[in-house]
């Protein structure tokens, strides 16, 4: 296991990623639209971890709803999973609560979260490695 | 650049080891005490990248200030930098905001953060990599 990516809420990906490049020598990026989750990402592809900037793409997006409860900041990390079926059941079996089923996110990989209430307030995706 | 690590704020670092342990295969686990900063670290080794587990040892703690106004929660992340020095004095000449000096973290390597403000309301980290 491995920390995937950091994922951050922000109102405009344009106008964050004229921050973000200040800071990081990005190495390549990609922009995806998740519609399911009602959202536009911006991945910013480090040496083997990403962080991804998150703008709501409708009203109703959880992000959007997070946006007006805390503003913009840290929203999410991912953990990358060994197994990704072996190791949510390992973690259900332990007693820790998931946020929706094993579904398919960003990179048609398969992922899920775990509610914030079961980890010390932060909010854990868990994902399949991207295949290369 | 990549992620180094991902930095969570905790009242307990004995508890929230419980439940980051059922959800994580940890490879090995180093505790540190920065008195500097005034907070005891767990480290939590995963594949190249690591989750701390922040507990405040004081009062006047920066991490007491946090939970005090937050609650538990992600405190910040980390970035590698390639060369430090010349990192930092990059993103300073784009005009990001430093808080504090470079100096010495955790593992004893130079670490410096840069203002939320700067950076969409995500505190951020820029460390050395750790020597092997």
């Amino acid at each position: 296991m491995r920390i995937d990516h950091v994922a951050i809420a922000v109102n405009n990906i344009d106008l964050a990623l004229k921050n973000y490049e200040k800071l990081i020598r990005i190495n390549k990026m990609h922009i995806e639209n998740v519609a399911k989750e009602k959202v536009k990402v911006a991945i910013l592809n480090l040496e083997d971890t990403r962080i991804e900037l998150m703008e709501p793409t409708a009203q109703d997006s959880p992000i959007n709803k997070f946006l007006n409860q805390n503003g913009e900041g840290l929203h999410h990390i991912a953990i990358t999973a060994d197994n990704i079926e072996e190791d949510v059941s390992r973690a259900c079996s332990n007693g820790l609560r998931m946020l929706g089923d094993v579904r398919k996110g960003s990179y048609d990989r398969k992922i899920t979260f775990f509610h914030p209430k079961s980890m010390n307030g932060v909010l854990i995706e868990m994902c399949e490695a991207i295949a290369h």
